[in-house]
């Protein structure tokens, strides 16, 4: 149980966080705060945090958990604006889609205090963004990746897995570089095609036309080109080595695919196309792969 | 109102085409025949056919609207086999994902009773495919596009309409030039890249790990990579030209992108996220394109 969150970023994320602590019965009070003095107020109005709070600063103070929801390269200068109130008594997390970058910011701005942080990135989300949006059920049944590293304070990290795991969350744990590889190919890589196939057909005159035909396989394959632009512009960029090297492997396997529907090759892509098929019949959110017998 | 369905391959779209005239009392009878005797048997135990014919010929005697639901390779095979029992009365209709190849196959195998065949391709489906799956809403409120010819007598592309409207059905009609250009681009290609993501990761030494990490963006991203690879060989050889030249704008977009992440040009980056996200967030299935204001 805590007596005060300190909500940095009052979005989808953060506000998400908020409401699930206040309905599991984890924390007493909420202290808000956004870079939009309209977003802190929305917050407040719809019962997201309980107090607004004028800087980063001030949301933290008095907190015993805290939590930075905002885009990762905002990482390092909110750290920055709270670290002469860190303590080692306090639990402070982030929910960034990447973690090595969050993880050197944590360095370079909290210094000897960066034991209280322990790296979060909550495998959901929606492509809707806004605190209007925020739910206290986004992280319910949700995989969590903590990545700790050698000077997270052990009792802050337990503290983190407890307070997930109320919430309804698996919890893993692994390295930030194994995370970023990971992400890279399963998130971000179909987050950036996504991205690249809208823009290519809205690039053509018969865009309209195109868009007015698409059906349901368009409408599941782009959901997440809706994504918010600023928050993706930060993860691709951050990823950026990992996910090249996806980008390049996934360009070859479709120059694979290419090769065979140019050479009329029908065994060669029945074969592929079976190899997709049943990895994705088979794979189940969440779990370990299962073998086809 | 008709008599007789007869029905050419009893798997998902077939199937769930003669539950939907069923459940519409716009059929007294259904006689129904599939390549595998194993599938017509379920199809009949299932109640989705009434009648076991031993080969499409015989599910065509005495029928008065025909759907031939088979891969589009087989389109041709199929409609020799029964042009012997086409007559100017008789409605005959496929649902293949791909049209220019269809029409012409249709060409060779009806030649002077190619006016009773009908194009059709409703927008609809589903990544699991067999009889098991014939759902009677599969076709509710989707789109169905119609791809008549000069040759197609005006009569049954009418009844066609109606039979359609009569499911809950918007009908379009377009060149099966036109179609297989659209569905190259909304379609086709996000099936390819779909495919290749998964094939991609597959590929990789940690494919087990990524998976199991993967989240609700995977999910929706991937879906359509559980189809069925018969199909999907068919219907990428089909398309071909089309969908490389579809793939081939895909490739530059990416690459705008990638040198954007390469270069660390945040704004371009930005940029081009935000002409995807308010794109995608803008669009409607089945609506015409609203722009943003």
């Amino acid at each position: 149980m805590f007596e005060q969150l300190g909500l940095i970023g009052c979005g989808l994320m953060g506000g998400s966080f908020a409401l699930a602590l206040k309905k599991a019965g984890l924390v007493k009070r909420v202290v808000g705060y956004s870079k939009s003095p309209s977003t802190t107020d929305r917050a407040r109005q719809l019962g997201v945090i309980d107090v607004e709070a004028p800087s980063a600063l001030l949301a933290v103070a008095g907190a015993d958990i805290v939590m930075v929801a905002v885009p990762v390269s905002a990482t390092e200068a909110t750290l920055k604006s709270i670290r002469h109130l860190v303590t080692p008594q306090m639990l402070i997390m982030d929910v960034g889609s990447t973690k090595s970058d969050v993880v050197q910011a944590a360095r370079r701005a909290l210094r000897d205090q960066v034991g209280s942080f322990v790296p979060a990135h909550p495998i959901t989300g929606r492509e809707v963004s806004g605190v209007e949006h925020a739910d206290a059920e986004l992280y319910s049944g949700r995989q969590i990746i903590l990545t700790p590293t050698e000077r997270t304070l052990t009792l802050q990290l337990q503290r983190a897995e407890e307070v997930w795991t109320a919430l309804g969350c698996r919890v893993t744990s692994m390295s930030p570089e194994s995370h970023d590889e990971a992400f890279a190919a399963v998130s971000h890589l179909p987050h950036l095609l996504a991205f690249s196939l809208v823009n290519s057909i809205t690039s053509q005159p018969q865009a309209d036309t195109f868009l007015s035909l698409a059906g349901p396989g368009f409408r599941d394959f782009t959901r997440i080109a809706a994504s918010d632009p600023k928050m993706w512009r930060d993860v691709l960029l951050a990823n950026r080595d990992e996910l090249l090297a996806q980008s390049k492997l996934f360009q070859q396997a479709l120059h694979s695919f290419e090769t065979a529907i140019r050479n009329d090759n029908a065994q060669a892509l029945e074969d592929m196309l079976t190899l997709s098929s049943e990895t994705r019949a088979h794979w189940r959110m969440g779990a370990q792969r299962k073998k086809s017998p």
